[in-house]
């Protein structure tokens, strides 16, 4: 079974147990409305040693950084605020000394820096290989809360920043050159937190979620949810410097954030986006009416016979 | 490091974050008011093969309600009511098939049960372990929120059930017999959900957490986190079935709970118990002045030698 065959597999089972006031599976967090028009969001991900990153090629205050980062870059996606997180670890033994203490002082400045409190978590042996568990924990008002099933027919699609640069960097790392740019941008990626909420609060934008598998992969989910199609034009995509259009479409690990939103408003949005990033909002393509889900990837206006893929983790 | 120091010098680095409205680390929960008089509750715990449970011994479906039921355990500890949990899975190749299928449909049949809904959770592979990461939430009334910190100078102290049973289980599975009936319980332990909102809603109940680790070990915390000491009457610890005395005491896992009470009230409060449940509420010993945190063993009244340490996962 594929990754996302046992995800279907989760979530066909799921359907039959209590929501408790949930909102049922399918966005970048869990959504629970607590009263007074707001929610609290919920998300969870597992770093794994030999899979995510190689003990001697991430220092752990690096690692940390990004453990906590890639779940504050899901509560971003949905217009929240992250306010907390868990942090789990199991830890051979050979990690229980040094690298247990920098992680975790690297996980501390991390939270610091994001203005997140650490209020629990785990920690235990393990046999051989270090394994990471971080659940973050955001608040949001319900009216800028957004969700991967809102794209609609029209909407424009955009992304917050180039993408590729992440997909560059690992590269980088495995054929032996960590002192890149793109190697750091791979290492220490930041959550758009701020970009995130600003969005939140923009009536115009109706879907939101998080490049994290790489866009070919990530906007079939909001066509999925939100029962849609899309052209995207691939002259537009924001191909980081010194990457390729494939890894922009396919190397994951962006962290920006992917977006519709009405096509009418859309200049008006960028202009505002610029304004208070001083950076582009890139609009990249269109919804269309319900289709199978699928995209269809454009150069001059032509289809692409191109069938890229995003990571799948197994 | 051992453990409990990682965990301590992770509670010092926490210290200086913002606390986002939860309060300190210090219970079986983290604990974040939402209005109403109501707050919700979060825990996680990792399990791993080779270190919690080794494969060829355990049916995916068992651990898959084990893996549930002691997070719900820590949350019925609280006084709260489960609501929902996510779930994080990091499988090797080889447990991508079979085993996950058994696993997730074990986890979502024990959330059934026991009334949660699942709402999250992140799938990846692994290099060579199975690792398990379960989050789970619960919600609770102010007014019947219990805390490890809450323990009065001459308050009772009291157990829900018989221990010793699951470290008595553990053995039996080691030594090539999992058909015991302690075997079982090992495997398959059961939260004490009605019974954690039961004591939840009792104003004589002052501290609660639950026994993971065991008595000896884990009546240190309450100690620690009420600036008290305690006196245990060995004769009167309820040891279970073939089960024997040190093994009641740091085999750990028998996920009863660990209560402290008004003395006055506390005959009532057994009373009442046994005709909710149907089972004893045992009176183990009592909470003394505020001393270094530890608790003196009696035999008879006499303080007795006694160097117990419960489970310290590395």
């Amino acid at each position: 079974m594929t990754e996302f065959g046992l995800i279907d597999h989760i979530r066909t089972l799921c359907a039959a147990l209590p929501d408790a006031g949930f909102e049922g599976i399918g966005d970048d967090c869990a959504v629970l409305p607590v009263g007074g028009n707001e929610s609290l969001v919920f998300t969870t991900d597992l770093l794994c040693e030999g899979i995510h990153f190689l003990r001697h090629s991430a220092e752990p205050r690096t690692l940390a950084g990004k453990a906590l980062a890639v779940n504050l870059s899901d509560v971003a996606a949905m217009g929240a605020r992250p306010i907390a997180t868990l942090l789990s670890l199991a830890l051979p033994a050979d990690a229980t000394g040094r690298w247990a203490e920098e992680f975790v002082a690297g996980y501390c400045a991390a939270s610091e820096r994001w203005k997140t409190a650490l209020v629990g978590g785990d920690t235990t042996s393990a046999e051989r290989h270090i394994t990471i568990s971080v659940t973050a924990i955001g608040r949001v008002s319900d009216r800028c809360l957004k969700r991967r099933s809102a794209a609609r027919s029209g909407d424009a699609i955009l992304v917050t920043g180039t993408l590729g640069a992440s997909g560059r960097g690992l590269r980088d790392l495995l054929e032996g050159r960590p002192d890149t740019e793109a190697a750091r941008i791979h290492l220490s990626p930041e959550p758009q937190i701020e970009e995130g909420l600003w969005l939140g609060g923009r009536t115009e934008v109706h879907a939101m979620m998080d490049l994290s598998d790489g866009l070919a992969s990530d906007i079939r989910r909001i066509l999925a949810e939100s029962h849609a199609g899309a052209e995207i034009d691939l002259e537009r995509i924001p191909v980081a410097e010194g990457s390729d259009l494939e890894t922009a479409l396919c190397g994951g690990e962006d962290y920006r954030l992917l977006l519709t939103a009405d096509a009418a408003q859309t200049e008006r949005l960028c202009a505002d986006f610029h304004d208070r990033f001083g950076r582009t909002l890139h609009r990249v393509g269109r919804i269309t009416g319900p289709t199978d889900g699928r995209a269809l990837w454009l150069r001059g206006g032509e289809p692409q016979p191109l069938d890229y893929a995003g990571f799948e983790h197994f």
